[in-house]
């Protein structure tokens, strides 16, 4: 088994390497991403996910916890680098930087994979986002996505990446544990209706009340920051639904949006699943 | 009357106060903060809120409705200035620049000067923010609080600045419309309660069913991103509430928690109020 390779110089390969997950090229040159933290490095190690490539400061080797994980990131096949705070510090491009970064291979779900008959007796849910652009957004929203048990977020059109630092942020590490599919429209169509998943569009034509069977599957879909869903897609919709406004405000966050829907969608099945 | 003074050069002194505003020692020296947009503008002079100081793209001022706006804007005491995009964008501190960004003079509202007994029938609802770090947050909450009429957000304890660049640019205008109060517990407390409002906590300890009689004004009761509520304001409430999890997430963001909360408390309101 090999171990950590001590590192002083942010000229390091490894140390240049992790920068470049910051930009776009990069994660799409090496298909990594970073995520940074201990403790989403050990939550995402308990799901069998280990990162390629981990940096680490020397103060927190020291701590057993990071030791066990480091050991046992190793064993996985990772290769990493113990260095100082000031390396750490650009590697995650901010002060006070987290004292362990990893480099993780991008995983996409595939809608193939998933059938609704693996969830038993439970309604799948999904959200589907048309061409999101906010990766705090899109983070936000997965985020969101894990606390009420939904099964995938679907990136339909052109959107943000989904493994940008920044999305993954906001993801408080549900980034390892919500799938997340890439699909045109068209195939994620036939998916949803083929699993039984009613397409649920939030929209400013839509209903303020929801009037579907709270025990049928839903793919809740949201559309653009600026300007909703498109009207082709729209179209296809089983249901629309929009949010009751009062005030002066014209509409709500995305994330806000998005989150308060999921709520009332779980809300209206007897919050099932739920933690004690 | 005055027009606006058109300038070409970044060192002009009004470039630079309005510059200066991205930096919380150039809002509280000026007591006034930066809103960017036509839209926003013309929204707050609906509301008869004018900038005290304004630049306008020279391109902008050509249409029918940035011009009746300047116009009323002037009449109103406002002094400006017309000049290039390149100076906006210095001005917004970002590319693509909005083509009207104003001045305000920074409002803050009264708990004294507002009593139930304004709100006719309707019971209250407020949103009070302790230790609130995240200018982002901050403004989303301030968003979604005007989406369901919220009365007021209060800030309670040492909280980021609400008249930031990002806060605002989050408040999507709604810092116009939403009274925003700094409080220390104590008086925002006796205050709720004079005012008959129930303080509602989020919080781990909570329910997850509200179980207060729908009617009863609310003043909903948010912590900190990292920490929630400190245990002495938490043990002030009449309830604590937290919402049911699922998945592998531990906790929710903190706007999104408050966005859910709120549309929940309007929905056992039956949605009061609500535009057709």
């Amino acid at each position: 088994m090999t171990s950590l390779l001590s590192v002083t110089s942010a000229a390091n390969p490894t140390v240049k390497a992790l920068k470049s997950l910051h930009l776009k090229k990069g994660r799409a040159e090496s298909g990594l991403f970073l995520a940074e933290g201990a403790r989403l490095a050990i939550e995402a190690a308990e799901l069998g996910i280990f990162p390629d490539v981990l940096a680490v400061s020397a103060a927190a080797q020291e701590r057993p916890h990071v030791r066990a994980f480091v050991t046992a990131a190793l064993k996985a096949g990772a290769r990493g680098i113990v260095t100082s705070e000031a390396v750490l510090a650009q590697i995650g491009k901010r002060d006070n930087p987290q004292t362990v970064i990893g480099a993780y291979r991008q995983r996409w779900a595939n809608l193939g994979a998933w059938t609704p008959a693996d969830e038993g007796a439970r309604a799948p849910l999904v959200v589907a986002l048309e061409g999101i652009r906010d990766p705090g957004n899109f983070g936000t929203i997965v985020r969101t996505a894990d606390s009420v048990g939904a099964d995938a977020v679907v990136l339909i059109g052109q959107t943000c990446d989904p493994f940008s630092v920044e999305a993954v942020r906001a993801t408080m590490g549900s980034i390892f544990s919500v799938p997340i599919v890439r699909a045109e429209f068209a195939a994620f169509d036939a998916w949803r209706r083929a699993a039984g998943l009613l397409l649920v569009g939030a929209s400013l034509n839509g209903d303020t009340k929801a009037d579907w069977p709270a025990e049928r599957g839903v793919a809740l879909f949201m559309g653009n920051e600026q300007s909703g869903l498109s009207p082709e897609l729209e179209r296809a919709c089983d249901h629309l639904v929009r949010l009751p406004m009062r005030g002066r405000a014209d509409s709500l966050n995305l994330a806000i949006a998005t989150g308060v829907l999921l709520y009332d969608v779980w809300r209206r099945r007897g919050y099932v699943g739920a933690r004690p």
